[in-house]
């Protein structure tokens, strides 16, 4: 199965930068495309994961599964969140032991969503 | 098309609460259910949405739909959460016009998730 880590790269994160300078999430986007990406993970970039006051974020998602949205993240973090991404693809139903996790996926954490599963009968639960 | 409204049920929020109190999150669920749940739209509660530090949370997703958390709720803003949820259920693909959104949604956004798109050939972009 492919897995999507989606990567906000319109994140500022407060700073002030320069005319011309690449914001954090630009630059955590280029970080994670430098890394060794794992088979099986596309990373793709977006304009905003609305997670404004805790930039740079990135989410994991994949059909059937949990949704997770990291946030508070630098470049430094690159190779933590493509091991973390890569733990994520492996685990059969994307829900990785809490030990397995990285740090910044255990500490990090801005919020998750269940898959999306067709209604049932009686709707509300 | 059918959304889905997650509501985290366990979220405390850092209320001190007496035996068999019920926490924030199930106060949440409790209203959202006793209120004018509008059609096409089914609340399913779940134990956590990951959002510890900005409970109580909710979340709305639907196939191919971007989805969106928000956080910082309490039992007083369900009646406006259906009417964000009435208006994700009505826009014919999930994007609300800003103005459109209950107040809540537009200051109280923990994150959004892009819809998962098949793989491209060119995974990494």
């Amino acid at each position: 199965m492919t897995v999507t880590l989606h990567v906000c790269t319109t994140c500022k994160a407060g700073e002030i930068l320069g005319d011309g300078q690449p914001v954090l999430g630009a630059r955590l986007h280029a970080a994670l495309l430098a890394g060794e990406v794992p088979t099986g993970l596309r990373i793709v970039g977006v304009e905003c994961l609305s997670a404004c006051n805790s930039g740079a974020a990135v989410a994991l998602s994949a059909p059937g599964r949990w949704s997770y949205v990291y946030g508070r993240l630098t470049e430094a973090d690159a190779a933590d969140i493509l091991l973390g991404a890569a733990a994520y693809h492996d685990a059969p139903d994307g829900i990785v032991p809490w030990r397995s996790r990285p740090v910044i996926f255990r500490k990090q954490s801005l919020a998750r969503i269940p898959p999306i599963i067709p209604p049932l009968e009686a709707p509300n639960v």
